[in-house]
């Protein structure tokens, strides 16, 4: 029989911590309620600021480190000033980041060492839908939302497959994104 | 009859090449076809960083002005290192985003002087599902996502309203998150 000693630490995750935290949830699930979320502000024309900082988590109100600010445009040939992205850019970001820390989650679990997790994104739209100008035909969405991985670990093809496969599963911006949520809008005017 | 002069910009927006957009696609509608593109590395554990230059639109490769670096990260109770969001916070602001542009274009073409515009989003979500603690009862995404709009101009309540209604009809993100978009993922291993 053969004792290895390694450390917890794998693909920058800790297993330890992770499995602690999963035998936590399980032992009182109302840690797992979280609540997600951000203010946005108006810039002029299609330019505005997102901002976040706190969230609710694990039964108490939480702070990320640092806050965050976005900002939100459409580039000039839209009209815009092209100051940052379109918000529909930021959603082929989400699925790509969400997917990839869900990999290398799921690989540190299983014991397989990530040497490179990458990922494209593509999202095919036709304006004709938000501009008004479709029949009904065109949604305003995208009409599908490609992404294309390379992973590369110390795994065989199947393994590493079967891991990107399980984070799909378990993706919470995949499940948005492909099955329909909830946005109710409330309205304060002055 | 009364002939009044005024700039065709309104809200930032110029009305007028706005219009004269509206205008060409209606002409041409192969300008309206846009491809938007993001490109993610994997950091370390559930850090990684998303980018974006190009898009393809208006029937030609376009580049933004800057490119787009974005953080995504764990908070440290959700065992990461807290260097940037989470990706499903991405999906808030991109929501409140895609619904204010609208707002300031649709205000503007109809004539409506804006300001103000701020939102909150909200998006409660139940970790059970991505940790694959539920029983399947628990969905992996949000449970609903819930905006609060106050909006500020030169019209009155009903008038307000109609503009947030009609950006939420012609919402492209708005439209991702409430109907199923499909997500395909390909897999190359090494």
């Amino acid at each position: 029989m053969t004792v290895t000693t390694e450390s917890s630490r794998r693909n920058g995750v800790d297993t330890a911590t992770l499995f602690a935290t999963l035998d936590a949830i399980k032992a009182q699930n109302e840690i797992a309620k979280f609540t997600f979320r951000a203010s946005n502000t108006w810039v002029s024309g299609t330019h505005s600021r997102s901002t976040a900082g706190g969230f609710y988590g694990a039964m108490q109100e939480m702070q990320h480190k640092n806050e965050t600010v976005l900002e939100f445009d459409h580039p000039e040939v839209l009209v815009g000033t092209d100051v940052g992205p379109t918000p529909v850019e930021y959603l082929l970001h989400a699925i790509a980041a969400c997917l990839t820390s869900g990999i290398a989650n799921i690989a540190a679990a299983r014991g397989i060492e990530l040497t490179k997790v990458t990922s494209t994104v593509e999202g095919p739209i036709d304006l004709l839908g938000i501009l008004g100008l479709s029949d009904g035909s065109v949604r305003n969405g995208y009409e599908q939302i490609q992404v294309k991985f390379c992973v590369e670990g110390n795994a065989d093809d199947e393994t590493l497959r079967g891991i990107v496969e399980q984070s799909r599963r378990r993706s919470a911006v995949y499940d948005v994104l492909t099955n329909p949520t909830p946005v109710v809008i409330d309205v304060v005017t002055g």
